[in-house]
């Protein structure tokens, strides 16, 4: 069976349309989102009321309308309550606190060691994270955590499918985190995460053909298409780093050979330039960020080093590019992570121009390369944006930035 | 402005829904379109009155239902009118012209020179065999004409934007067919088409996500998610021919160096074939299509050369689904091309392992490769859908199996 889209659905698309443009301003009139969002007065007025209703959003004044009746300037209420979100990875955990404005109220950031893998530890460094976070915030109602996880998350089911770098299968992190934390937690993906960021905070809200791009010890995109996100049939679609890049290439970490993510995935460049320039002092610092700040200095010193390498990326990443412009013909490509906001002034622009000359040419015309808009971190940003969806679902206001996902598994207390 | 779906979009979701399950049976009845489509009895009761009465469908029979008021069991209305789609590229023009019940009731196949390039010689090639597909049907209604051309095509506008085996650029093709056909015309791009007939009449009635994909003189994929295809931003996602499958590699017609069609595209694969077996029989027989029937009869008859020919396909073909696997994350892959279903039952196999051994664990476990389901040519099918939809839109019934399009250019006669 295959089910037509409900009344219930086109609800959810239209409260998203208006949150967003409301997200967008400090206040705003009933006219003004009319104008701004293309839904009608009635709508308009009617999903308002709920909203109001709900304490989502309060009248901040009224003012005059050329002798009319005056008109409500309408903001979002951020004492309702917070929302967590938390970029968990292999070598950090990174949570940002919010008002229901999504103003950061909070953030806290803390390393993890790469000995730890067991999943208990890993969930007990995330609870001390978000508890730490939280710590100055008592007293203030908590509306949800996301939490983002490297590798394959089915946020549906709230299990980590399989994260290599830690050696999970299967592992049930929804559950874990939820009886750690006693509250409703949301787990996803870093790369659905930063779309979800992009489509509520950022070059979403203009653009709805979009494709963001991390780039860092993994490569990934996470597409949106008519201003949705597309998961895929289990939340695994925007697995570019293990597309083909050179067929029976370099050994891949996922198996294969070739893939992209073994050329312009961190540890892959920094063995392109290892092959280079063997026992370089750029490669002496510690781990992939000390490689990254040296690199960038060696970029501000006009090291030819350095050059070198950031034109090798450019090339490749540009080639990458294209294959994303031709695949999926968007409007956006939206780099999002810190390691390309550390290179963008020396990797943006010949990344841009081998992409735009490599597509092909009704989409190379269509198509920019852009930094993300979304203005703290993404991933966390975009698992509060998440949390703040799954509260809007708890309360009958669902508000969504893709696929309707089932209803979540309850929290053990 | 980035508006929210209108109650006008979501019926036509509905309709779309219900309208693929009234086309899969012969009969039907309300309850079994409620039961098979999800939607409320109420809804399905509206949608199938506005059918009726715009004469989509009628009423077959009564059925009796176990006392209480019997149940009339509906059907397509075939006499309605008249639908044409065609299929047009660079060697032949393809026409199928069928009834509103989308039965096959007239075609016509006629070869176009490699020198017929200039556009009004193309037009008025297909013209002729839109007119010679007619012939035995005067008197019945023509509800719509939909043509696809080769290259990148703006149905919003009607032109073809690139056509580079034909060097065109900006033809206003929709304009000239309408001109000399004196009927309404939608024309778009082959990938589109196919991946709008598998929605319709195919694999699409019960899978939401997947894609397409053409295997021939071009490689092209055509993708759908949640039900609906992804045109992109100017109708061209799916370019999967154009992204890199050796960084650098053999030139490509496109201008870059290394894509997937320059590998396995057919002239490709027989550049392939060449280099291992130069002078080889094989390569005598007259262009692709022979090419392609002493190949297929080699395999047929186990000649060596035949087999290392369809495994070196199946393996570079192979990889390239894992690609669009990871990337996309569909249920299904549906091969639509002729020379895909003449390889088949050589290529289908070793093609799906090689798929599955490289994609991901959780995408490749989601994933299965199949043929095409629609019953003539997916090309042709998907253009007389094509021009399905736009009838319907026309009587104010729209039903759509992607993205609303602007109104059409108005036929100037």
């Amino acid at each position: 069976m295959v089910a037509g889209r409900t009344v219930r659905d086109l609800r959810h698309d239209s409260r998203f349309t208006l949150l967003r443009s409301i997200y967008a301003a400090e206040t705003v009139t009933r006219q003004d989102l009319v104008q701004q969002t293309g839904l009608s007065f009635a709508t308009v007025s009617n999903l308002i009321k709920e909203l109001l209703s709900a304490g989502i959003i309060v009248e901040a004044s009224r003012e005059d309308s050329n002798g009319g009746r005056p008109r409500a300037r309408l903001r979002l209420a951020p004492e309702r309550g917070l929302l967590v979100g938390v970029d968990a990875s292999e070598t950090y955990v990174h949570v940002d606190v919010f008002d229901l404005a999504m103003h950061r109220v909070g953030r806290h950031e803390h390393p993890i060691t790469e000995d730890t893998t067991d999943p208990e530890r890993v969930m007990a460094e995330i609870a001390t994270g978000v508890r730490t976070a939280l710590r100055r915030h008592r007293g203030t109602d908590v509306l949800g955590v996301g939490v983002s996880l490297p590798g394959q998350v089915e946020p549906e089911v709230g299990v980590s499918l399989f994260a290599p770098n830690w050696g999970w299968k299967d592992v049930p992190a929804q559950r874990i985190l939820q009886r750690r934390l006693r509250r409703s937690v949301h787990v996803d993906n870093p790369l659905k995460a930063a779309t979800v960021a992009e489509l509520w905070f950022g070059h979403g809200r203009q653009v709805s053909e979009l494709v963001t791009v991390n780039l860092g010890t993994g490569i990934g995109a996470g597409i949106a298409s008519e201003g949705r996100l597309i998961r895929g049939v289990s939340n695994n679609a925007g697995e570019w780093g293990h597309t083909t890049f050179v067929y029976d290439g370099r050994p891949c970490r996922c198996g294969r050979r070739g893939c992209l993510e073994a050329y312009i995935g961190f540890p892959a460049l920094m063995a392109q330039f290892a092959e280079r320039y063997p026992g370089h002092r750029y490669l002496r610092a510690s781990g992939q960020t000390g490689f990254l700040a040296a690199f960038r200095a060696g970029l501000m010193a006009d090291e030819p080093e350095a050059l070198w390498l950031v034109d090798l990326l450019a090339d490749q990443l540009g080639a990458g590019l294209a294959d994303l412009v031709n695949m999926l013909n968007p409007r956006l490509i939206v780099l999002t992570s810190w390691a390309a906001l550390a290179l963008a002034p020396w990797l943006v622009p010949r990344a841009r121009a081998r992409m735009l000359s490599e597509a092909i040419t009704g989409s190379a015309i269509m198509v920019d390369l852009v930094i993300t808009a979304v203005p703290h971190n993404p991933v966390s940003t975009g698992m509060a944006a998440l949390a703040l969806e799954e509260f809007l679902d708890s309360i009958g206001l669902p508000s969504r930035s893709g696929r309707v996902l089932r209803d979540r598994v309850v929290p053990t207390a």
